[in-house]
Parts: C-alpha cells; structure tokens; sequence
C-alpha cells in the first residue's frame, strides 16, 4: 500500500485524460500538480519508547515482530481519509505510532495489551489500514506512547463448517484472501466494500461494513455469527449461533467498538455458495424522485437485488462526462435524450444467485422500474461498473495532486425521509463550498437498500483553498453532519465514528448513550489504552 | 387473564379426552386432580409501602393508577413459567409486588422510576405478563419494595409510515391489538409467539421475543427500527433508521436487557403488507436426521418458509396420539405405515406472501422434501397445527390440575452441531426425570430456522414428584441447562435470561461479558432498582 494514498505503488494512472479539462471546466482553475514528498522527508516525531519498553514488547512477539523503522511508523500513522491523505502527502502526519507490533497469536495478542496497559502505551489495532474516518490516527490520549498493534499475522486457522455456512478466520485475514479461499471451496463471503484489496475481517467487523454488494449479502455485522476478543481485562469468547435471545448483545456490543474496547482475535462468518449466475446492467430514470421511489419498489416487492446504486442527477452527469468511450458514449446520451430522459439519473443493478432465481427477481426488478419511469439500459453500464468498482480512491490520489479537494459522507434514513434528507445535505456541502470562495460540484448516489429505508452516499469536488486545505475540508465536514443528523440520518451507514465523527456521537445516541459507553470502556480497560480519541466524544 | 394459569377465565378445557388416559400409559399413574386455591386464599406478604410512598407514586400517575389491592398484587405477583405457576396455584407465591403503577406517559415513567430510586424501591416492568423465564418476579434485591410498572396504558400513539414500512407504537400495546390495528390498514407485523394473545411490543423487545412465523418475518429484535427507552439515569432515544455504523448497537443493548437497564417507551416496528396468500402443510420424514437436512435445505436453498416446524420421533408420536378425530388419524397413522413412514417425524411448513411467490417456495420447498425422503402430506396437518397454534399454554394448566410436571425449554445452535445437542439434552432431561423416580415423555421440534443454524424447543411431562415439585423441576431445568450450554447451544433462543437463567449468562458470555453488562447497569440504574435478580447473576 502507497504509504502517501492508495493502492499498489505499481498501480499507474486512473484518471481519464479529459476527466481534468472537465473539472476545470465546472469547478474553475487548479493550481499547479502537487505530488507527495519523499517517503525520507516525513517528518516524524522521534520514537517514545525507550529500550526497555521496546525489549519488553520483543519478548512478546519475537525482536523483529516489533518494527520503530521510518518507513514502517510512516505506513502505520494514517488511514485514508481526506485529512490524512493531506498531512501524508505533506509529510507532516500530525501523529505516529512509536512503534509497529505484530502478534502472532490470541496469546501474545493478550500479553502486548497487558504490557502496554502497565506500560501506560496507547493501542491503535491495526488492519486493513484504510479507515477514512481517522479510526487509524496514533493519538496517545493521557498515554506516553502510542504503538499500533498490526493484526497482519492473526489469519489463522481458517475453517469452513459448509453444512452450517460458516468459516472461521484469524482478524487479520484479509478480505480478498478469504473470498479467494473461499471461491477455491464453492463459497463466498459476498462482502465487497471499495477498499476490498486491502481490508481485513476484523476491521470490518469493528467498524461495521457495508460493501457494494450488501444488498444482497447483508452488511459485515449481519455475517458475523460469532468472536473471539481480547480486551485488557481479559478475554470475551462468543460461541457462534444462529440466533439468542440471551440478554443484551454482546456481540453487538464488540462488532462497531472499533478498537476502542477490545482487538477482535478471531471470527465466525456466514458464508454463501458462489453465485451460478451474476446479471448486472443499468436503469435511467427522468429523475431522482423516481428512481427512488423504484429503488424502494425493489427493497420492499421482492426483486432483491444483490447491488442496487442510484445515482442522483448530479453524479449521473458527472459519470457520463468522466465515462471512457468517447463515441459510444456520445451515442448512449443522445439515446437518452432522443428518450425523453436528459438530465436524468443512473442505476445500476446486480443480480446474483441460482439462474432461475436470478432470472425471477430481474422480471420483478422490471416490472418495478416500469412503474416507475425506468428505462433498461442492458448490462453495458453493468459491466463498465464492475471494472471500475474499486477505483475511485486510485483517482481520489491524483486529484489530491491537482489541488482537487474531493471527499465523500454517507448516511441513511427511512425511505419516507430519503429526498429531503438528499436535499439538505447536498445544500449545506455546496453552500459551505460556496462559502469558501471555491464553489465545487455535489453528487449523491444511494447505495444500499433495506426494506424500511436506504444510505445516500455523497461525493463532492472543489478547488482546495490554498493554505487552508483542512479548514475548508472542516467547515464542510461540520456542516454537513449538522445537516445529517438535524435531519434524521444516522451519522454514518457505513464509514463508522472514528476520530471524524466521534463529536457527534451523542446526537445519535445520546447522552446516556455515550455514558453507557464509556462505563463500559471503563470496565474493560480500566487504563484507556485502546484506541483513545476514536468513537467517544472527548469527557466534558 | 387467570391469575393462576393461562388465558382467559372463560375459557374452557382444551385437553382432549383421551390424552390423560394416554398419558398414564406412558408415565404412570397421577395423583388426584389439584385444582387451584381460590384468590382470596392467595397469601401474600403485607404491602411494604408506607403511606407517603403511596401518596408520592399516586402523586405522579394519579390516586387509580396506583393500585395496592389483593387481586392486582396477586396478578402482578408471577409469570407463566412452571415455578410460577405452582407457587400461584397453591396460593403461596414467593414474592408480589408492593403496588402496581399505571404511568400513562413518557414524563410519568420518568418521575416513576425517579421516585423509585430515590425511595428504594426496585422497579419490575410489566407487559403481558407472560415470561416463562421469571423475569417478573417482585424480587426486591438490597431495596425496602418493589412496584410493578405497568406499561399498559403507553399504548400511544400507534402511527404507520406506510412508505417506509415501519409502524410507531407505544410500548404497552399488545401485539394481538397492533395486528388487527395494522390488518385494518393492509399491514402486519408478523409475530406470533405462543404467548401472541396477551404479549406487549415492549415486553417482545425487552426479550428478543421470537414467533412462530419468525423464520419468515423475522424475530421481534429485527422489526425494531428506533426506540426510545427511560433508564433511571435519563432517556435514550434512538431515531429509526434501517442501518448505522455509529459504534456499538445500543439498540442491541436495550433490546433483550429484559427490564434491568431501563423501561421501553415506544418503539418504531418494521411492518410487512398482509400476505395475499397463505399456504400450510404437513411433511413426514422417515427419522429425526432426515428432518434435519430438509429444515437446513430449506433455509438454505431459497425455500423461504414462513414456518417451519419439525418435530421428532416422540413429539410426533404423542402428536398423533393427542390429535382429534379418531377415524381420520387412524388412517392418517395407517398410510404412514404402508408407505414406510411409522415412527417418522412430522413437520408443519407454512409459507406467505404473494400468490405467486408462495407457489415457488413451495415448489422448491417441494424438491427439498424429495431429496431428503420427505412426503407430503397436504394441507389438513397444516390447518389442525394452526387451529391449535396458541393452545398449549391452555393444555399446560389442566395437565397441572392432574399433577404432572410439563415444561418447555430451548436452545439454538449450528446446522453441523444440531443432531447432536438434541441427543445430548434430551438423554439429560430423561434422566434426571428417571433419577427422580418419575420417569417421563421427553420431546423436541425444530421450530425456527435460520442459514446457519435453528432453534430446538423441548417440552416434557412426568408425574409431579409429590411434594417435592419445585426441586424436582430444578433438578431437569439444571442438568438440561448445562448440557446446552456445554452441547455449544445458546442458553435460550427466545424465552430469555430472566430469573431462571440469570446463573447461565456467563457460561454465554463469559466473565468480561458480564463485568461490561454490569458496569452498563450500574451507570444507567446506579441505585440498581431496575428489575433486580433477573439477567446478571448475583455477584460474587
């Protein structure tokens, strides 16, 4: 992983040539390419560990299973949010982990934790590493060190029970290593979130993930059956069953604590066979209010599709501009056009599954769009989604080197409150951009269904303020929770609390809420160590 | 409903005639019938609450709403679990509430459980009053009294959201009134526990309730959308939303905590239109095993049942044994025999929804039966196992009257591991009954399932051990508890912890589990008068 942004560093270039001129064209005039420092020239501050802190974790995990190398502090000091990527590619990290430790078992898993909670030395648990909400920041909170205690090496066993559709897999098994395992064996897991080449189960877990395709295999928390956890304390082992009815859940107490209460060691996740048959292809609406009103058709009249995404007519633009396939697409928009459905919004809809069953809910899938003004568009805007389904953090890369400040949100609400929270989220973002002086380009889509409501996903493009790239990030990021959570969207469907959202936590939950919370932090690690600064708000 | 038993005073017997003649062939003779003592005879401890305590709590809901009377303490005083009910019928119940307090609002809750904390006195909330569990006892812990908290005024308002599906109700509305309430409009809920006659919204939350259509529609913790609760320590209102990823679920928390954590208010329910189409019907398998394959291959492989109930060997053996209609049973039985089935196992499979969707799942539902040698039976078992859903509570208070013990308990667990703790809990309730010198009927059905697993719902009988009923009762529930939770099944799939199991709850959840659950308590409840005794175990 790119220790300054995303990806492979042997990934090249995502952004299609005309995708800047474009940008330019909306958004106004970028100031000259800034590409990142030097891995050398990030600035760290020096190692808070002294010798004896640093032989006492070695015997734990073995000498070189604790790294306080540049280059490994320097790839353990961020996620990938929008603040991060900044202060990365600057080389000013405004934090980092004094050292990188790496157990190899529950055991010594438990013995780094006891250490560092004698030790007074902060844990940030560390998988996948691509947090977007600073759930990765090495805050030390009253601590006098911060170590991030890389799960890298906990995928072990991995155990397939297929009469129950459950495998068994160590924390730090990475995702895609799982569906590989997995598919070699006839299943798949189903989950794939757009940073899927890097994140692990237990990241998921304690940040509760959605991917693209919970729709139809459910969100990360619904595939975890059961956990093994260890915080300060002591251990908490969750046998896995299909359902309990034994007192409040603890598991759904550890699945979202996000480090901040326990490291999940191991876990038990529902599995499905690989699907015979994969359908995906593209719907137009006149507009969003229809669409939406088909997507709600979908979730709540039994076409159950697997991937369900509506653009509104913003982002629908934007993709048919950025759209590789100059004459093609030139020919798809005037067909558009020639329809009646100009400025109008995409979706796209994938269907997995047995082929029979595939084919009933596309027939459904069809009769709803029709009720609703819906075009099919066929499975070429299906299979132009699928190739770039990962991409959008490669591109986010290179337009952070063209001064582009671009930055995405999410929440979710009732279907009955779905448009006018669109509405006003959409309107704080660009009247906060507006604001600024750097008005910029807002665009929403919804990406997952559920029978009572769905998320909106947003993403919105600006010119970076120059010399105040943060503040003008903040003051957008400020009023656009303000407007979610004033409007009745949760805080977050899927991006998690993190340091970004840990102020608004008490809207959500409130006040007795966040006190329960804490009481129990306080119980299960009586000195703070686990991730400090993350999904509490600051006492107060 | 009767103090002493289940339903309503009017109505009559249920045990068909036979039954006791077949049941003292099976485990012997019965002492002479046992009817109950008159409620006058009922003896309860005097009211511990002084005058200034009644006039603070009458102060708060006004004088009629707090009721000290013998008929309402009596009615307060238990659940419906076997302990219960013996304690009742002998009029000699182990505890009974002080006072009975009717708040009608959210504010009068609140200054109720204010006043309770401030003067001692332990708070037990009420809703249908059916736990199985002891969850209702008037346990008092370290406090002077204990209330009921009656919650059956906060039966407003009930408000549909018809687009998002979800419906608003307060948390004493009976379920059986919201149906009809919801039928009227061209919704349902879908939740039928057996207990469905008298159940509160509140009260299936508080306690993971689940239904007999749950397979389907889903268990009563997955309809609730928002809710908003009193704790001792404030109000906690969560807005409904249909996912988040805002930190740990405290939706979960205060789902299933069974009364100890706080009073729910009001709840935003998921709601499903009413099915068009209705269709249930019997399958025989030749054995348990090859019930079992079909149970997962229906959950499995796209069958969706609504219902799904197979029972064992003996259930289904004393099914037909107790089942009217003599001459139609007995060719029932006869062409079971012919065809290879005798001894077999019965199951009851219903599905809902559209016509056309109800026609394919039973199609696949169908080639599910045939791969594992199941036959169908057609639609006659189907109506009888309706007819008679809701009676088995009736059933339970004539066969106490003819002294025999009959109790129901559950478990869930793994597909791969369900054969085998059915074999493991059923050999150890059998023999402690025959340890008892009362050896008798032990039998179990499959009654939810889910993708990786299903519950088993056990219910046995014997003679009463004479004089010794209670502790005979302990030995079976003892002994059947830790071969469940030592089998890898879960201590209970839906009657939850209540007082009964309260011992289990670290077996299930482990030390840190209960220490995290406690310091939860203790922060939102700090004068710990919230329902004492039921869920936590007793420390130390």
């Amino acid at each position: 992983m790119r220790w300054w942004g995303w990806g492979d560093p042997e990934h090249g270039g995502a952004l299609p040539p005309r995708a800047l001129g474009h940008l330019r064209e909306t958004i106004g005039a970028l100031g000259l390419p800034q590409p990142p420092v030097a891995l050398e020239q990030v600035l760290l501050p020096g190692c808070a560990l002294g010798g004896e802190d640093l032989a006492r974790l070695r015997s734990i995990v073995g000498a070189e299973h604790v790294r306080a190398d540049h280059a490994e502090r320097v790839l353990h000091a961020a996620g990938k949010g929008y603040p991060d990527l900044l202060a990365m590619r600057a080389g000013r990290p405004p934090s980092a982990p004094d050292a990188v430790v790496y157990p190899a078992s529950r055991t010594q898993l438990a013995e780094v934790l006891g250490a560092c909670s004698e030790l007074s030395i902060a844990v940030v648990p560390f998988g996948g590493g691509t947090s977007v909400v600073g759930g990765l920041a090495a805050l030390r909170g009253n601590h006098r060190a911060a170590i991030a205690l890389e799960l890298a090496r906990l995928e072990q066993p991995i155990c397939l029970d297929e009469s129950s559709r459950t495998v068994t897999a160590g924390a730090g098994t990475r995702v895609c290593a799982l569906e590989q395992w997995l598919g070699a064996r006839g299943f798949t897991l189903g989950h794939f979130p757009q940073s899927y080449e890097y994140v692990s189960v237990g990241g998921c877990a304690a940040t509760r993930s959605a991917g693209q395709a919970s729709t139809g295999y459910g969100r990360f928390e619904q595939l975890v059956r059961g956990l093994r956890a260890s915080t300060p304390s002591g251990p908490i082992d969750l046998t896995p069953v299909p359902a309990s009815a034994a007192g409040p859940s603890v598991r759904e107490l550890l699945v979202g604590s996000e480090g901040t209460l326990a490291a999940i060691d191991e876990l038990d996740l529902r599995v499905r066979p690989v699907a015979q048959a994969r359908r995906y292809e593209g719907a137009f609406f006149p507009d969003f209010a229809q669409g939406v009103a088909a997507m709600r058709g979908l979730a709540q009249e039994g076409a159950e599709p697997t991937v369900a995404r509506l653009s509104d007519e913003s982002e629908t633009s934007v993709s048919l501009q950025l759209s590789p396939g100059g004459a093609s697409r030139r020919a798809g928009e005037a067909y558009l056009r020639l329809r009646g459905y100009a400025g109008g919004c995409l979706a796209i809809l994938g269907f997995e599954g047995e082929h029979e069953d595939v084919e009933r809910r596309r027939r459904r899938a069809r009769e709803v769009l029709r009720a609703h003004a819906g075009l099919a568009l066929g499975a070429s805007p299906g299979r132009s989604w699928l190739h770039s389904r990962f991409a959008a953090p490669y591109l986010r890369d290179e337009l952070l080197t063209h001064r582009v400040l671009v930055e995405t949100l999410e929440t979710a609400t009732q279907w009955s409150n779905l448009l006018e929270l669109h509405r006003r989220v959409g309107a704080a973002i660009a009247r906060v951009l507006a604001g600024c002086g750097t008005p910029g380009i807002v665009m929403c889509h919804v990406s997952h269904l559920y029978e009572t409501g769905a998320s909106l996903y947003f993403t919105f493009f600006a010119p970076q303020l120059a010399g105040q790239e943060l503040e003008q990030w903040g003051a957008v990021k400020q009023e656009a929770c303000e407007a979610i959570v004033a409007g009745g969207g949760t805080i977050t469907h899927h991006h998690a609390i993190g340091r970004d959202h840990a102020g608004w936590l008490e809207r959500e939950i409130g006040r007795e809420g966040v006190r329960a919370l804490r009481a129990l932090k306080d119980e299960l690690d009586p000195a703070g160590i686990m991730n400090p600064g993350k999904l509490l708000p600051a006492p107060g």
